[in-house]
């Protein structure tokens, strides 16, 4: 019998580039907001998650999860882990420490998600991120992830009639999300025109259509739900927890725009918070490209196949719309600290629940967080929910 | 409550230099190896664990937990996770899995470790090692892996009398050791005379004290104690595991032959297994470098603090001797493909138990096995123990 898990606190750095921070430095201040937020004392933080995907590729440094928690001050005899799963890293780390903490294994772990991209060159870092390819299939062909997706938004425009102006509506709609979140990378507004005449990066994305490489780190504070009230007054509740791969590479799908490791994760998410896509109230989507958001909003069964571009057009997906996607401002316009973000989406949506957000969504009760990373190789959901 | 969690099943490549096998195809080999070993069918695997350290660094490749999970053949939406945390990633993926059967949210769980070395050049291979250092402290000195451990032994033969030659009898006893062992890299003994006379390569280190660059992985399914029988006639049972972060960094320390990562995660294992030292029956140790060994099995509390270059040198820790370790040949003479030695010696072990390894240890009913990362950053140890 699980036991529930409560979020007591969360920290943030902004999502920006940062050059005159390092990796240590993003990490502990993340951490140490959300120390602070849950006003605990960190002696009595039993573990530690750090989710990333890039330090040993672009900073030479690994081995960050019990570097960190030292220099935290966490308890000499703390155990410390980095999960790596690409883009997905930060959601992980969040699993593992939510699964002990239901199963009674421990009552107090930080969770965080870190990521320094921004001291790589452009090409580096393109080709870091091409390491959650497999090399020996995919990368041999010479694809990237902008490939890989712009792959998908083809395929989607032509078994659905997608049009480049729905891909370019997510941007707008993102950037103008972001405007008001001081954590965002690009606060200023874009229009339809401005995404249509970016340079094109890989037919059909646009400069507009991807997320931008960012620097940053996000914390969270978990226990069991009966001791939250202990440390906050609005704790936020996690009702549901999945982690699944798909099928890793674009040659293994039957059908391009079918997302298996994100329908598998939001399957096990709502069976066991007992939801249905109706009833989420907000949700922050995995939207390293426009045609990402598309595709992952119909997989995460907010709309029908298809139909998420319509959807997008039709400003169902707004912060006052039908289910509104990304109020934060998304990977797109927030940024994508790749380890950070899948934490980073949980401080957003948290802020959300608490009604503390930015850009508030009108009183959700329940939150959806979709992180997902590689080929389609591997995904988290987690719902969460506000006490009423 | 934790339910009682057994390895029903192991698998492991050579540790060796294997210039035409992918790490994929390592990874993939073991964990077959130890599915076909349990006699389990592959769609009953409810997670998966894989440690490794150097994927990114050395191959440019990651996300390999996804990937390998997929490729084995792992039912779409099972959750796959890379731990990393050094020379301990092995040791964390077996921890995670061991946990969570424990804790009742799995049943069935496979475990690897894998690393692939020797594509990459011998600096790169030493830099990257590196990286498991804080670069923004140790790491701008300078100061590598087989530094670190050369200042360790310089100040443990200046606090107790420990002596150079008994440094070169671990090498030598381990060299012995490997003769047998089909999986270990070198299968050739060495004399006190060769150990001490190979190259320097951090004084008082020499080659023969330094663990060699090495391609390898292992594998093991677990699940709980009570179904273990449905698989094999012989189940180690996990008696005790822990999992602990010391004071990253030598210049935190105020005695740099203290390794508190390993002296808090043996005091977790044996508390959580109601054992002493002096009931462990086989030891499979951390030996990265000679030193290493003589260490910990002090701060494992098989010898007093200042005693364990006296223990070897009057053959304490041979297979016949009163606690056997690295009866494999370990790190020095088995190889250390980083993130694969964890779940090598859990193998190792696991045969010993069984009462089938090719060095067999008379008798044994509690193995214990040591895995360290870093530099006092994080450790492992777990105990193993055959039904009797």
């Amino acid at each position: 019998m699980l036991r529930d898990v409560s979020i007591i606190g969360i920290g943030s750095t902004p999502f920006t580039v940062q050059k005159d921070r390092s990796f240590k430095e993003l990490a502990i201040d993340a951490c140490n907001q959300a120390i602070l937020d849950a006003g605990i004392d960190r002696k009595m933080i039993q573990s530690f998650y750090l989710g990333n995907y890039l330090s040993g590729l672009l900073i030479n440094q690994e081995t960050i999860a019990p570097l960190v928690a030292y220099e935290l001050g966490l308890n000499i005899g703390t155990p410390a882990t980095k999960t790596e799963g690409a883009c997905t890293s930060g959601g992980i780390a969040l699993r593992q420490a939510y699964l002990l903490i239901a199963a009674g294994i421990y009552d107090f772990a930080l969770v965080a998600g870190a990521e320094k991209m921004s001291t790589a060159s452009r090409e580096k870092v393109t080709m870091s991120l091409a390491a959650a390819m497999d090399p020996e299939t995919e990368g041999a062909t010479g694809l990237t992830f902008p490939g890989f997706f712009a792959i998908i938004a083809r395929r989607h425009m032509h078994d659905y009639g997608t049009t480049i102006e729905q891909l370019a509506q997510v941007s707008v709609k993102n950037h103008l999300n972001s405007l008001p979140n001081p954590r965002a990378r690009f606060r200023h507004p874009t229009s339809l025109e401005e995404v249509l005449n970016s340079r094109p990066i890989a037919d059909p994305l646009k400069l507009f259509d991807c997320c931008p490489i960012t620097d940053g780190a996000a914390a969270a504070i978990l226990c069991p739900a009966d001791r939250a009230l202990e440390f906050t007054s609005k704790p936020i509740d996690i009702a549901g927890s999945g982690h699944a791969i798909g099928p890793v590479g674009i040659f293994r799908h039957q059908n391009i725009t079918e997302l298996w490791s994100t329908v598998m994760a939001g399957k096990q998410a709502y069976e066991q918070a007992k939801l249905k896509p109706e009833d989420i109230d907000i949700a922050e989507i995995h939207d390293c490209f426009t045609i990402a958001e598309i595709a992952d909003s119909e997989e995460l069964g907010f709309f029908p196949k298809g139909k998420g571009g319509f959807a997008v057009e039709e400003g169902l997906t707004q912060v006052d719309g039908k289910i509104p996607i990304n109020p934060s401002g998304g990977l797109l316009a927030k940024g994508h600290p790749v380890g950070a973000t899948g934490a980073g989406q949980v401080y957003e949506v948290v802020k959300q629940l608490r009604d503390e957000h930015e850009n508030q969504v009108k009183d959700p009760e329940f939150g959806l967080v979709h992180n997902s990373g590689g080929s389609d190789s591997v995904c988290t959901v987690h719902i969460l929910k506000r006490r009423s």
